[in-house]
């Protein structure tokens, strides 16, 4: 297993100030690289506390790149639908040269009504305008004189500036919260996946490993290879019912963020994404204690962490999880203490289930 | 007078890397911060040698504030008509916060033809876009659930996130570089400009600044105050003759690059554009002799650059300089030397004509 962080802001300007969340966002990412974590992850989201902080995960992960040395960097998700693909297919390239071939870009379709009315992208066309973003990103990474004559975008010949600095381009990874098809596409095209275990049952989740591992033996890749990432929020502390009950707080600020996201699927429909208008009904009536018995989120002593983990190892294997310390009602020293308690004392209880950070 | 620095690219894989460029760009607005310069500045442009490895300011300006304190962060410029206005509003915000305000944004109308074409945005139709997404970007920043009805965009209502570190937005300014009516614009807006002496006579950078004092004056704003950027590009050295000669190879590199770029011109025509199918013709033409003796570009001992400058002075009055010591063909070595030069025996030399740097 590795082990990152992960940056999904549920803040609004009531909350905290942005410039105290990038703040200290930072100072934990610089914390995360001197601890040895593998990576620091942000999210694309807009207008909302949840994720609105957060509308340009590049632009907070160059600003992270300056200040660490070997964390990766992981966009968690960009989302190639709301920014046109030689703009994002550039910035991303940029960022993998400031980093020096740090970079691993996650892509998701985005599912909030919201932000597609905003970019006056219909839900329908998501899948389509996903799929040929990302492939014409892929195509400027790697091709010179790239002629580009898609559904939604026609360019070209262009030779995209900067190249890559990692070859044939930048991992790429792709967010699959419900779909099964999404998981298996990603599998046969050989990209990495983001899974969502927070809101899926285990079952549903192994599914999607099932479904994915399936994609990448037909598209003729390892099965067992490919980056599994999977998001958790963590408080670990000494005193675990101390920790639960921070962890409590999280999770229902966060739940309430979402709900207050996506209440615009009360109105929207799409047959792109069937069952997300019951998706605010479902989150809200999510039972806490439920969710730590089901390992959804990670809080408790250093001990009871180290258990969890290596039930999630038992379940869906050695997949790379990304931490949430900071969404929302987490202090900074809060959010601090879980990442050193975790590095110090957590891993060290995984044993052989757990390789070290970043390792 | 204030100065800062610009990086303006010219360059390809086979000039430099890209990696190597971000790093010594990166150490050069580390040493500009610790020598007490006013600002970093860079461009936006796609493709070409001619800035193609500055696709994404804001990417560089976050890098640049993570490793910064003090230096102001300028985009010089950024395209609204290439990046949806709730993208570049939204991200320039990120980028308001993560510096705490230290942020200036320059935007512009672009002019080459392949960049338009790439991004299927029609030339014609550059001038009323820029001005609608500016608006946009603008209304987006100060108010709460806009709803924009524009030609182009229609959003809303929304509230952007995160909201602007500075208040009422970060300054803006306009890149205005041959047309007069652009910078009367500007100065009834209220907004600076960036202005480039280097393609313009003498005469008519002049003629630009009174149209905009002017426009400044005929909107209710201090005809003698605003932001007016101008950049150079600056070789010093204790050797006269090799200082000329290194800015001989940068201006040189530049001119190569730009030709290339708006080599489209030729076959392009657009009314929004008058003139700019002659651009290639114009600058080919360039001497360099002449060049410095209208101080086009800075280059000598640094008492000759410091006539220079005091002449600039004299013409254009008190402006905020951005010299450009890392373009193309200068080494580290020597793009640090002609910095620490500057400060250290450039600015004393202009005495009353120069306030410090940073002031």
């Amino acid at each position: 297993m590795r082990f990152g962080i992960n940056f999904f802001p549920t803040l609004g300007p009531s909350d905290r100030s942005a410039a105290q969340y990038y703040d200290e966002s930072l100072r934990l990412t610089e914390l995360a690289d001197e601890l040895g974590f593998d990576h620091v992850k942000t999210v694309e989201h807009y207008f909302f506390r949840y994720g609105g902080y957060s509308p340009d995960p590049v632009t907070f992960l160059a600003a992270a790149a300056a200040r660490t040395r070997r964390l990766r960097l992981v966009t968690g998700a960009a989302i190639p639908a709301f920014t046109h693909p030689v703009k994002l297919a550039a910035k991303l390239a940029m960022l993998d040269n400031i980093s020096r071939g740090r970079l691993d870009v996650g892509f998701g379709r985005a599912f909030l009504p919201d932000e597609f009315e905003a970019f006056q992208v219909p839900l329908d066309e998501s899948r389509d305008r996903f799929d040929e973003n990302v492939e014409a990103i892929r195509r400027l990474w790697t091709e010179q004189d790239l002629v580009w004559e898609g559904r939604f975008h026609r360019f070209g010949p262009v030779t995209l500036l900067p190249r890559p600095y990692q070859r044939p381009h930048p991992p790429i990874l792709v967010a699959t919260a419900f779909t099964p098809e999404s998981g298996e596409r990603a599998g046969r095209n050989g990209y990495g996946v983001l899974l969502v275990p927070s809101i899926s049952s285990r079952e549903h989740v192994q599914e999607m490993l099932r479904v994915y591992r399936a994609g990448r033996a037909e598209g003729g890749h390892d099965p067992q290879g490919g980056q599994v990432h999977m998001s958790y929020t963590l408080s670990v502390a000494e005193d675990g019912d101390r920790a639960r009950e921070a962890g409590r707080r999280q999770i229902e600020h966060y739940t309430a963020s979402l709900v207050e996201a996506v209440e615009s699927w009360g109105r929207a429909r799409s047959s792109a994404y069937a069952g997300y208008e019951r998706l605010a009904e479902k989150v809200r009536k999510a039972d806490y204690r439920q969710q730590l018995a089901e390992n959804k989120v990670l809080a408790g002593t250093p001990e009871e962490v180290a258990a969890q983990l290596a039930e999630v190892r038992e379940w869906f294997g050695d997949v790379t999880v990304s931490l949430q310390v900071n969404s929302g009602t987490a202090t900074y020293r809060e959010a601090e203490q879980s990442l050193r308690l975790f590095a110090e004392h957590v891993l060290p209880r995984l044993g052989a289930a757990g390789s070290p950070v970043g390792s």
